[in-house]
């Protein structure tokens, strides 16, 4: 039984920022060489960052990763640590601009894992399984693979997989286990999801079980626009005994020794369907090195869990786009103040700008709670009253009711994009899931900004984040960032005397829930009724949910007169920089 | 050989509008029969509209669908009309809750077309080639059905064929030659794109020589969000002649005697992969009525197809939605004034309010030209300076420079907002393509409103098609609606004294020409330089269409934690209306 060492690089790359990947996944693969690895892996599209969108289909980024591939490979070599196997995930095209503007279907490219020896490419995997739900689009900008692909090292056999091909079922697991490999090695890019730690461990250990043999799960970590990698990487025995465990949220590369079964191709081709490619005899200090000792992190709570994925969330937006500040409306209320403690949590108080800007129907508490928040979080607050500011608009054009209402929040929203023009912060965003959800806020007003940290958060999760966090402190001995006022008082958006949300919303435990029936669920009126809950707030909570789609989509609706679009056709990734 | 008639329902269904969408399938059939016709037929998912986004998801939307289905059925037959096959398109989900929620892949519908007789659904057809480019996402919410399927009527067979079928080689289409069916018929919701005329007719005369059949194109007319299907449905025989055509954007029945090849099936089922189903004898009248003569409607020519695909787009974004009427800023420059008489052309000069917003910077021309639109137009226009709205905030804020810019344009956009709320209209926003390519506005300024009307139009197709409608009136001996002046001025945004879009951007013509290589063709920087463009120019037209990624979000990006997170799992049609 040969042990191999596997380095299993949980790395956060920046999408489009092929120097930054490059020398990370270089520097990696040689430390890794120089501690005896036999075999470097790295996540799916580790190379450029998983949400590479229409990228996929410019046959220039694509030839533009290859070149990037290639000399990962070179300097690999050229540091003496080319005679290991290295595993790079990387979008795989056509490496001419004949495949360009082709029509239908779009995708040239597939969702590959490159394998790196001695200076060259010798061996590629192309992802069988490409999800099309979900935050996932890979059916429209990926092509499917067809053969599995068994690298030879070291005396076993690693058979690669990549993410959606472990999920189904007469994938190409199937014909992996007919090898019977010594090892599954699955790289993923697979983003945070509430409970989805649940499902990955689980499934991991079947597939070991399928296959017979230890089994890798290699993930990103990172956020990337609205995607969040929470690592979480972890290495599980034929049993399905967890070896080895990453910690969640924060790069890092896991060393494990691992007992394997020998190789059964000893490096042979076995039949169609399967590649073997030979990959060597494994580190050259196999025959000297000691055993190591895996890390297993220990695993977070839950609301732990949803917190980290928000201040990584957070921290990756502001600096992948290159942000040196943000700027928020401090109200004094739980969403507000949810939303500034996730902000010095992700990048330090130094770096978040609080404006109090109080209306004629702004409590006393409004002020007092915003002021104490920024004291708490150390933050700058400055006030700018928006009476002054308010009351020519409503003169002129004779506002009234909800339009004087709506006027305030758009007030509001001017005053933080001047400040953020003017001072260069990213203004952030801080509506939660239920109002956007229900369309309760003002398009133009409280929407405007260029980050939102809790839109995927229902509103009773926003309460229950911010006990969890000021308990979190509290168990540290330190100052609780969130005044218990903001989380105990009613919610109100404060745009006319004594407004509350209850006014206009159901109580907020029974809207979410409905909420989650009817979206997460997707079930529809009559079972939702036939759990208790009352027709008429039911049929105008799908109602409000029905007609808010277009604030949703901030009003970017207009007739489509050519193939090539916006909104959908020429979709970048919203972090993505060319370099 | 029999002759057969075709009644071609090319129809405008409103989205999520049952009640009037079912009156109107059931009036047509009726009405059809009357004249005689074998065999109604209406588009691609008819029934419900097409861009049913995450609705073909919902197994609650999928069996009230089903139930409208059954409720035509029955109808038709209750008003005599039940002998002669009428086929509808709806999308076709299993009945009960069971397949709800149940992970991936979510797609549990098909995409359908029912043959309905006598009161009950004889014969299901289900799409085989889910497009998933371009706006199309139909692998994501469809599944893919397998068997073709000929319909026995009048001793022809009518081989049944959806869309995207007849643009795949290997697509049913295939199976359907063996056969050797009496006439094609491929229903389809297809959105009109520019010089898309010209690739239909071709592909669909060939798809006819293949079978060696006439073939029916029966497209649905009408807007629905950013989609505009132009109707132009067509008949072409065997040889590709065209027998009949519907005009583009308006919705019409056409009526078609065609003569067909004897049925080779006889009603018998003729092998695995092919369901044929006997539909009967056809019309009673067939023995004793009068052949017709089809129409063939005159095409149009590129940029009226276009104007009338824009005005088409408007007028149903406004009508489907309820709005009485728009609302749109008059700068005096090319973008407005062409919004503004779309506005009209779409519904009526009463309908349409113009502001007009001059600033401190803003020209003698920029109000005068606004003031001769308006009067050219016969629509409302108020003024509302924005200096004495700016200044408290310059003031208060300390702003300058571009953060001043932005507040005129922030203002104009609260100014527009405001009176949306306070008046009921829906604001139009102004911005072309190539300014929202390149990020040349502000955002939640000049980029806000409901609806776009010139979203998808390049500056210089803009200058084009004002000419266009100017000279189109004059041939009528009409008062050109926009006045010459802002069609040959230089653009400029008048954020500060003298400024011009040149001082920026390069020169329209070449701008245009760089984005439509990078953007339609997705041609790399190499290419477009090796053209004889400035590689200076290039680059820089380059980053600021990656760079303006976020501003096409309007800054709608947020970590996601749950599995249905807003913006891709729960997108409903935004002109979808529950009944």
């Amino acid at each position: 039984m040969p042990i191999l060492r596997l380095a299993l690089a949980q790395t956060n790359p920046r999408l489009g920022d092929f120097s930054r990947n490059v020398l990370q996944i270089v520097n990696t693969a040689v430390e890794a060489f120089g501690k005896g690895a036999d075999l470097v892996a790295f996540g799916e599209m580790s190379l450029t960052g998983y949400p590479i969108e229409d990228l996929a289909t410019r046959p220039d980024f694509l030839r533009e990763t290859r070149t990037h591939l290639e000399d990962i490979a070179t300097q690999i070599a050229a540091s003496g640590a080319g005679s290991i196997p290295v595993i790079v995930g990387f979008p795989h095209g056509p490496l001419d601009d004949h495949h360009a503007n082709s029509g239908s279907p779009s995708a040239i490219a597939y969702n590959s894992a490159a394998v790196l020896q001695d200076g060259r490419i010798i061996g590629i995997y192309n992802k069988h399984h490409l999800p099309n739900y979900s935050v996932f689009d890979e059916y429209r900008i990926f092509r499917a693979g067809s053969d599995a692909l068994v690298l030879h090292v070291a005396g076993a056999d690693v058979a690669l997989a990549i993410c959606e091909d472990i999920w189904r079922e007469g994938g190409p697991v199937a014909a992996i286990a007919e090898v019977k490999p010594s090892l599954l090695l699955i790289l993923n890019g697979s983003p945070f999801e509430r409970e989805k730690d649940e499902v990955r461990l689980p499934l991991v250990q079947r597939r070991a079980e399928q296959v017979n043999a230890p089994a890798v799960y290699l993930n990103l970590v990172g956020g990337q626009d609205d995607l969040v990698f929470d690592g979480g990487s972890f290495v599980t025995n034929a049993s399905g005994k967890v070896l080895a465990r990453a910690h969640q949220f924060v790069e890092q590369t896991l060393l494990v020794d691992i007992d394997v079964k020998d190789s059964t191709t000893n490096g042979s081709q076995v039949g169609p369907g399967v590649v073997v490619v030979e990959a060597g005899a494994g580190n050259p200090q196999r025959s000297t090195r000691a055993k190591v000792t895996a890390e297993i992190a220990p695993q977070l709570d839950i609301n732990e869990q949803i917190w980290d994925a928000l201040v990584l969330g957070m921290r990756d937006y502001v600096e992948k786009n290159g942000f040196r500040s943000v700027i928020l409306g401090l109200s004094g209320g739980i969403d507000s103040a949810v939303c500034a403690a996730l902000a010095v949590d992700a990048i330090g108080p130094d770096r978040v700008f609080g404006v109090s800007m109080p209306s004629n129907y702004s409590s006393d508490h409004s002020r007092s709670d915003a002021d104490d928040l920024a004291e708490r979080l150390g933050i700058d607050i400055r006030t700018e009253a928006i009476a002054p500011l308010v009351d020519p608009v409503e003169t002129q054009l004779h506002l009234d009711g909800v339009a004087a209402e709506n006027l305030q929040a758009r007030i509001r929203g001017i005053i933080l994009m001047g400040l953020s023009n003017a001072e260069g912060h990213l203004v952030l965003t801080t509506g939660n899931k239920t109002e956007i959800a229900v369309g309760y806020s003002t398009i133009y007003g409280d929407s405007v900004g260029g980050f939102a940290p809790i839109r995927d958060v229902p509103k009773t999760l926003v309460w229950e984040l911010a006990k969890w966090r000021n308990e979190h402190a509290r168990t540290k001995g330190l100052t609780p960032p969130i005044p218990e006022n903001s989380i105990t008082k009613p919610p109100s958006a404060e745009l006319r005397p004594g407004q509350v949300d209850q006014d206009t919303l159901p109580e907020y435990d029974v809207l979410d829930a409905i909420l989650d029936a009817y979206i997460t669920e997707r079930v529809g009126r009559d079972v939702i009724i036939s759990r208790g809950f009352g027709a008429e707030m039911v049929d105008r909570v799908i109602s409000l949910v029905d007609r808010a789609e277009w604030k949703r989509r901030q009003g970017a609706i207009g007739p489509k007169i050519s193939e090539m679009a916006f909104g959908r056709d020429r979709r970048l990734p919203v972090t993505f920089t060319r370099n």
